[in-house]
């Protein structure tokens, strides 16, 4: 039987991250060469390495009996304890009936999509999984790319914004920022939302890495700059290891029962709720404990001293430039001084310098500059540090923390070492590519494509 | 600030026995008569009373560790534990690279309908979670009425389907069906498949009571019966009592690998997979043994005895019809032939009929027949037989099945008396209704209505 398939469906490409992510676990044990047996340098994967939380996870144990349906919205126990949550870590004060939790933030940015007309403004480079979706949906768009600093100009947002003719515009802010662990501060807010509010623009708030800032004082919701016009999206996944438990929120702006009425609408046409013992767990992960503070505390310090280190580790090597993370567990490096040298070797794309990099003897992963949607021709890159074994990693921190410069480098060299290799291979292979040796950088297979 | 919502989210209305939950949960402490806190008789919600099954339980409990992202498509010891419970209950060989898994079936269906292209075939009555994922997602969808016996007739569906310009049609089978309670058996299921092989009709089957079907033996899975068409969905919602879970599975028709790789694009998209624990758990209520095996045995047992208590209880009511159930946990009652005695009530149509039966003194809550697309003005309505203490049920059941007739009358009166108490409560209203006592039957509040 031949089926028929809609064509806006045909017409969306698989997130890369999860391209990548089949990928690689195929090509895991397709190396030939036996020394390479380890697999690979993991720099593209973007998952929080470290244990979920005790608290979490004993929550879940006392809740498995709970075989009923959870209430659309999430049970009361847990849109209270995001309402807390929001207080002693964001300074924000929301009323538990702004809060509603569904099954993964991923979902959750799809249904607000679904829900809001409007024009959706995409800065970039942005988070692999927008674009999908705003494509599925057949949302008109536009990319604002972030020039330089990475960071949204209000100057350009406001310019933007100035030719769209939409009534109501979508800004997706993504702080802080994957792909590039930057943060906004409260100034830099301001000004958006100043803009915002002139523009009539929406904001859809991805605060997933919140809490992975490093100095976590700096980090400024735009629920509280923009109170009126921000929908704050966050959940387990990231700051408590729990991406595989599949939970998310989103706190509704003011004064938005409406747009709050549509939403619960289309949970309960999609998927009703969300599971109720992970939603019984997810109470844990978001009270106040000082196991959970503390928890969050060490993952975070521990996020950055490899992050220093990756940055520290790029920046050394000859031509090759990075964004210093502030938060999340990336960076943006910067290869584009060396498109001469691309060339030469005959890497003409993002995607393929990402693929002569997984080959043998480099076998190094990274997330390549279109696929964060950049030009293909913009040789950046996704790298992420957590390439290591969290759980040990976290122990050992709480034992004997690093307090010097020369303990944080030990602490990487004795925890993370596969971030160290990973770092030496990428060396390796930038000192191949500026020598020009052509032969050993080349893809050896033609046919070298990642696979849908 | 002003949200502008998108007009298809606008136009699609609540799944009813969602709004029939949340208006019935708002209206549990409402009543101003203090002998009535005991809520209401619920035969509207359609959820399993009966416990998780301890080996989904103890699976649970041991992969609480998991916080890490599952593969999209479901993990390995899961898919290849559906293909053995398939091979095992419904005598299907099924390559696991053929199924799925979602967050609960509601989500499978729905992406199902969002990547097949074609008019949809709904035959009513339907469940109440069809019809809004086929308007939200526009799609040109059909009513096939199935007429007094509530099945669909081959020779309707074929002159429907030459009517229809689509290249391709989709059938939502719905067996064993809800509302009614009705089971399609191997012939009838044979002349529905030659049908659409005729017609180029795409069957999404929707087989979550399978393992309801009170004498297993006669369940036939439609995936046996046309394995090139049909797409099956089942999960753990209703036959393990685990709908809180949100774990559903789809098994896709042979040879359709491109239909496959587009599935996984979606969920790639929306959701990227089920939260990772409750896979593991969901591996031992798919995994065949003695213990599983004997709880869907006594389970679809109890169902039987509280079916038939139902059926009988309405049938000895004057003017009031049922379906005769053989699987889930519901049965069709049909008061069309009272429709004088509505009006002359002033009960114009269905909903009223199920508003002015939630009132005092009645507090015996129904879905009504608009609710399961049928007219406004069809005084039919689904009862579900669910309204009583599973747990304590199943032990009773296990420590002394009831062997007769009468054992069985006295099983339901000990175990749920509340199903009993409602059924005197709908004897009431019907004596009240045809003695036209219009005073105590007429809604008493003109402004009573279901909120969304």
């Amino acid at each position: 039987m031949k089926f028929v398939i809609d064509q806006q469906v045909q017409d969306i490409e698989m997130p890369e991250n999860l391209k990548l992510n089949t990928f690689l676990q195929e090509f895991h044990s397709d190396c030939p060469s036996p020394e390479c047996s380890f697999g690979f340098y993991g720099f593209a994967f973007g998952q929080s390495p470290f244990h979920v939380p005790n608290p979490i996870q004993k929550a879940l144990i006392k809740n498995v009996g709970k075989g009923a349906y959870a209430p659309i919205q999430g049970i009361n126990e847990l849109c209270n304890a995001i309402s807390e949550y929001s207080k002693y870590y964001f300074h924000v004060d929301v009323d538990p009936k702004r809060i509603y939790v569904g099954p993964g933030t991923k979902e959750i940015l799809f249904n607000l999509l679904e829900i809001l007309h409007g024009t959706v403004i995409l800065p970039t480079p942005a988070w692999l999984g927008y674009l999908p979706q705003i494509r599925f949906l057949k949302k008109n768009y536009h990319m604002l790319p972030t020039g330089v600093n990475k960071k949204i100009k209000p100057h350009d947002l406001r310019k933007l914004s100035l030719r769209l003719q939409d009534r109501q515009k979508i800004l997706i802010l993504n702080n802080p920022n994957n792909p590039t662990g930057l943060l906004y501060d409260k100034l830099e807010l301001e000004e958006i939302a100043e803009v915002c509010r002139e523009q009539n623009i929406v904001v859809i708030s991805d605060e997933i890495y919140a809490q992975t800032t490093y100095d976590f004082s700096k980090f400024v919701t735009m629920g509280k700059i923009y109170p009126e016009g921000t929908f704050v999206t966050n959940g387990l996944s990231k700051s408590h290891s729990a991406g595989g438990y599949r939970i998310g929120y989103v706190i509704f702006p003011e004064n938005a029962k409406d747009v709050r009425i549509q939403f619960k609408k289309i949970q309960a046409t999609e998927y009703t709720s969300v599971s109720t013992p992970i939603q019984h767990a997810a109470v844990e992960g978001f009270q106040f404990s000082k196991e959970m503070d503390e928890y969050l505390n060490i993952t975070r310090k521990i996020h950055e001293i490899m992050g220093e280190y990756t940055y520290h580790g790029l920046k050394s090597i000859p031509g090759i430039k990075s964004t210093k993370p502030q938060a999340t567990f990336y960076l943006l490096a910067d290869f584009n001084h060396l498109k001469e040298e691309f060339e030469r070797s005959n890497i003409q794309t993002s995607q393929k310098f990402s693929e002569s990099l997984i080959q043998h003897p480099y076998h190094t992963a990274i997330v390549g500059g279109d696929t964060l949607v950049l030009e293909r021709t913009d040789f950046s890159a996704r790298m992420a540090f957590v390439d290591y074994n969290g759980k040990q990693a976290f122990e050992n921190y709480l034992s004997d923390p690093p307090k010097t410069n020369s303990d944080r480098i030990e602490f990487v060299r004795d925890n993370a070492p596969r971030i160290v290799s990973g770092l030496d291979m990428i060396e390796l292979y930038f000192e191949h590519l500026t020598r020009n040796a052509k032969s050993r950088i080349e893809c050896k297979y033609e046919e070298f494509t990642i696979p849908n």
